[in-house]
């Protein structure tokens, strides 16, 4: 039997943590990858070497590649003296191979040959584009560094998140969301590594052609300043509409309450938990897979794994969302799978 | 029967030459490499990261990898533009393998896990330590940077070659030359990349304690202002100086002439071919291979190799000078190898 095929669309540490757990499994994995970096050691290198945005398309690499653990820490090294300060050495090497290859998307598959990766690592697009918000108040906000540094885009309302100039997909994405059985969105910020994903022109209209179980995981905090509001239902119609259609089947949410030490310290930084409310809705158009799908304490994290993702504390365990998903995918018992690992 | 052991000692353009051609022999080779080198990428590299110099060692890498013609690409690579112009991917790749492992030797080692490097490309030494030339008018120059491009050495005269602070050869290196079968001088500049590693303490008494066959591959050109009055003699008794012992039975000299379009360019910046006379010693320590080991114009370099080779133009051809090293370490019969070769 042929492995089912596997799409993930998302970004940076949210699709870093999803493959991790997808890897180990038998399946199909191509992971669409949000191309509407510009800040840090990424922006730095689209300013001054005028590439693409290497930083997450490299985490995507490095979780799914089975390359040694030393060739994996050296893609997460980050260099922290002189001019290289900043930089981080994954990002210089995809950088060096899109130069080399005058082209992004093979400089992506020259790299995931050097990496061992196992499945496919796709840009969204090969074109150079940028994320653009604009508030109800008519200010621009341009770019994922500066929309991410914003605190105020939810009190002043968004008039529309839009691609400038505009993106066309690469064709491999596109044929990997129509031939996929399961196509999981997110984790990951939703302004910065989900919705760009959806605003590059052919991927919503792929995804709704496309016969897939369409998941989405839902982000397991509020981000302050954008979506403090928001509950279960609101990610997923805000996903939902800019897929232009009732499109998400499953929805996957976890139950296991992280502890309340790391709930006031997120209280603190205006960032509360997801909420969702089972009786709020009752015309729902899809299903919700709660689960404990939190990271414990006691999991170690290799090295490499630990640096990219010392940046989040409340975050989703690999493994427990990989089975879950793989579940999804294998056995269809949805009521089932939420008894067993609820 | 196992493979017998061959060790190279030099630096840079060179090393990477003779390597090319020795690693498609069955032997064991070690590359002992200079650490002497300040200047360009692996200068800025060692100023602001305190990393030892990776440059040499990496055309060492390159030269017996057996990975990916794109990763041996990868590896020459050298950024164009913004905060990294100049820099060097595969420098950098040390670098930060350097900084990962806390020593260089270690980094070099994973590095040559990482690129499938056949044989062992070993650091002369782990410290750090830096170049200096005292001339007779009691001037120092620092570095081999300076010394490089200092035209005036030969004219005012040198007092001594030092290495300062000292230091301590890499016990791996002192093994290897112990026990050698055959230990390959050269070719390569002759202060900036061959008397460094006779400087390093605990070279020199090696070289004299092995029971190796020592061959020096003579340079095919003087330098100017540094070897211009240089014959094949001088050179080999500035080497058996630095050894403390006429510990050279060997040396590889050129007799095919390049084009004379080629050599009047040469000429014009005041290198010329060195001169061999036969007649004028009659006690010579060493005997002499002249064979045509001259790079044609029409060898076919990968694109790799044509980066790393770029600079020189009368130059070693890597196949003929390793055949010539292999016959005379299997068969020891030097008139019948000179008869076939000129």
């Amino acid at each position: 039997m042929k492995p089912k095929k596997i799409v993930t669309i998302g970004g940076g540490t949210g699709s870093f943590t999803l493959l991790s757990g997808l890897k180990k499994y038998d399946v199909d994995i191509s992971a669409i990858v949000s191309m509407a970096d510009d800040g840090g050691s990424t922006g730095i290198l689209r300013d001054e070497l005028g590439v693409l945005p290497p930083g997450d398309v490299r985490q995507c690499l490095v979780a799914l590649s089975d390359s040694s653990e030393m060739l994996r820490r050296l893609m997460s090294y980050r260099f922290e003296e002189g001019g290289l300060a900043g930089h981080n050495f994954g990002n210089l090497f995809l950088s060096a191979l899109e130069k080399i290859n005058k082209n992004f998307s093979k400089g992506v598959q020259e790299a995931s040959r050097i990496l061992n990766v196992k499945g496919n690592v796709i840009p969204v697009t090969d074109q150079d584009t940028n994320l653009f918000m604009e508030l109800k108040n008519g200010k621009k906000l341009k770019g994922e560094n500066e929309i991410n540094h914003n605190f105020e885009i939810e009190k002043i309302g968004i008039n529309k998140n839009y691609l400038f100039p505009r993106a066309k997909a690469n064709r491999q994405a596109i044929e990997k969301i129509l031939e996929a059985d399961l196509i999981v969105i997110g984790p990951g910020n939703h302004y910065c590594s989900i919705i760009p994903n959806l605003l590059v022109d052919g991927i919503a209209s792929a995804i709704k052609k496309s016969k897939a179980i369409v998941v989405y995981n839902c982000n397991l905090v509020n981000k302050s300043g954008h979506t403090e509001k928001f509950d279960l239902d609101a990610y997923v119609a805000a996903i939902n509409e800019y897929i232009g259609k009732d499109r998400i089947d499953l929805v996957t949410f976890n139950v296991q309450k992280p502890t309340s030490h790391l709930v006031k310290k997120y209280a603190s930084q205006g960032e509360a938990l997801v909420p969702f409310d089972e009786e709020k809705m009752t015309n729902r158009t899809y299903r919700i897979l709660r689960a404990n799908v939190l990271s414990g304490q006691k999991i170690k994290y290799s090295l490499a794994d630990r640096l990219a993702l010392k940046r989040t504390f409340i975050r989703h365990d690999s493994d427990k969302l990989a089975k879950l998903l793989i579940m999804t995918l294998e056995l269809g018992e949805y009521e089932h799978i939420i008894k067993e690992i609820i």
